[in-house]
């Protein structure tokens, strides 16, 4: 995600006609604070308090949720608009792939952030596998929320932790960026799926041999470190039912695969 | 680029059948030292010696070629091969696709290191135009010595500046790697700009129109940052003829380009 001046500050998504991909330019990111020391030292500030905590939700971007619905100070999780957003929900959604000259187009979007925790200073790890199910959940009633406009074709989970992997926070969050197209690594991935099943048949995903680089399996979900993984600790979770889209999950499923597999302890 | 335990210590490509795509498994690149004293801090530790130094020649892998060619201890550049390569040039080249089961295939290839100056200290960017036109050419003779075997059929060449972009040494070097497949992210390149010359009869870089984003120009090249540049202080300089591979260059424009478009300066 590059950062730059453009003259109406709005963000956009460029075409790079050489590579035939887009890219998204959003100038807001640049102005987003940080409360780690630098990008150099993973080490956070020795601060008990930031806009995050309980007591500062007025210094935040507004509310999309919180849980308990009904909670007032003793909220568990809050589910907020980002202050920075990498796109932006004002701009015209009824067209949002308007055409900015014929190399750009408007950067329409959602960009959300799911605070995790009211206190400072407790990690995800931290939280027990029935609140971090909680956090889940909170993702899915978002996701839900989203897939009901029209304009929203792929919604993306992300969670950044500490520094040296983009966080610019350090009180435990998640954040969720919701785009009027299917990003293109994306839409490979899907394509190459659907080569799979032209060819065999099958999901390729419901066919996957885990052999040895299993985790763990449950009624419901397997876990397994991929044989051609691309970074180191990377894990994969895959439900044992064809499911598509994780807002399909449930409340029991959710549960079930934190405590079998074991994610977060 | 992933590392991991395999059994016979060999370097392998996976295939990953779920995005179609190959990753490159390298153990000896998990063994490699780094004289950075820690990833996060991006300072060195302050030495003034260490084995790309003159007078270390022999804690070095195997030389290929020298600058001057006929010099000994006075050389200026040396193309060593990598201690620890992320391929193998032992591997069978005669069959370099050889499958590992159905889902790898053995990772033959050639990594190579371009040090770019004898003195510990020195940057690139300390060179003269002149001397930094040398290294332009000593991998220019290293691509030339490369592409004459049948079974390589990509090569990179690219510097790592500083332990946050990956460098393990502090001296001044670049790499290049060696491969027998071209990697997807280029075929996807030239796939796009194929079809950009089937839909208009001109080739996309060509075509380039710098516009405001121009910062240089001379006889041969163009400098410019690109209009949906993906990463800060991103710049593309490209020959105004059209000429599909960088060994093609001569002296005269490398000097030309180097003086003009100010790269190191």
């Amino acid at each position: 995600m590059a950062e730059a001046e453009t003259p109406n500050r709005s963000p956009e998504i460029r075409k790079d006609k050489i590579h035939n991909r887009w890219v998204l330019f959003s100038p807001a990111r640049s102005r987003r604070p940080s409360d780690f020391k630098a990008k150099s030292n993973p080490q956070p500030n020795n601060q008990t308090e930031c806009p995050f905590c309980a007591g500062h939700e007025h210094e935040c971007a507004p509310e999309i949720f919180r849980v308990p619905a009904d909670s007032t100070n003793d909220w568990k999780i809050r589910v907020i608009q980002n202050l920075y957003p990498a796109v932006s929900r004002e701009l015209d959604f009824q067209n949002p792939v308007s055409l900015v000259g014929d190399v750009a187009v408007s950067g329409f979007g959602f960009h959300d952030v799911v605070i995790e925790s009211p206190v400072h200073s407790v990690n995800l790890s931290d939280l027990s596998p029935a609140q971090v199910g909680e956090v889940l959940l909170a993702c899915k009633k978002r996701i839900e929320q989203l897939r009901s406009c029209d304009s929203i074709k792929y919604v993306q989970v992300f969670k950044n932790h500490g520094a040296s992997a983009g966080a610019s926070m350090s009180h435990s969050h998640s954040q969720m960026i919701a785009l009027p197209i299917v990003p293109p690594t994306v839409s490979a991935r899907l394509d190459s799926m659907m080569e799979y099943y032209k060819q065999t048949g099958k999901c390729s995903l419901c066919d996957i041999q885990p052999n040895e680089l299993l985790i763990a399996e449950s009624d419901h979900f397997i876990s397994l470190v991929p044989f051609a993984a691309t970074f180191a600790f990377e894990i994969w979770i895959i439900p044992r039912d064809h499911s598509s889209h994780f807002h399909e999950i449930d409340s029991e499923k959710v549960m079930e695969a934190l405590f079998v597999h074991a994610l977060f302890s």
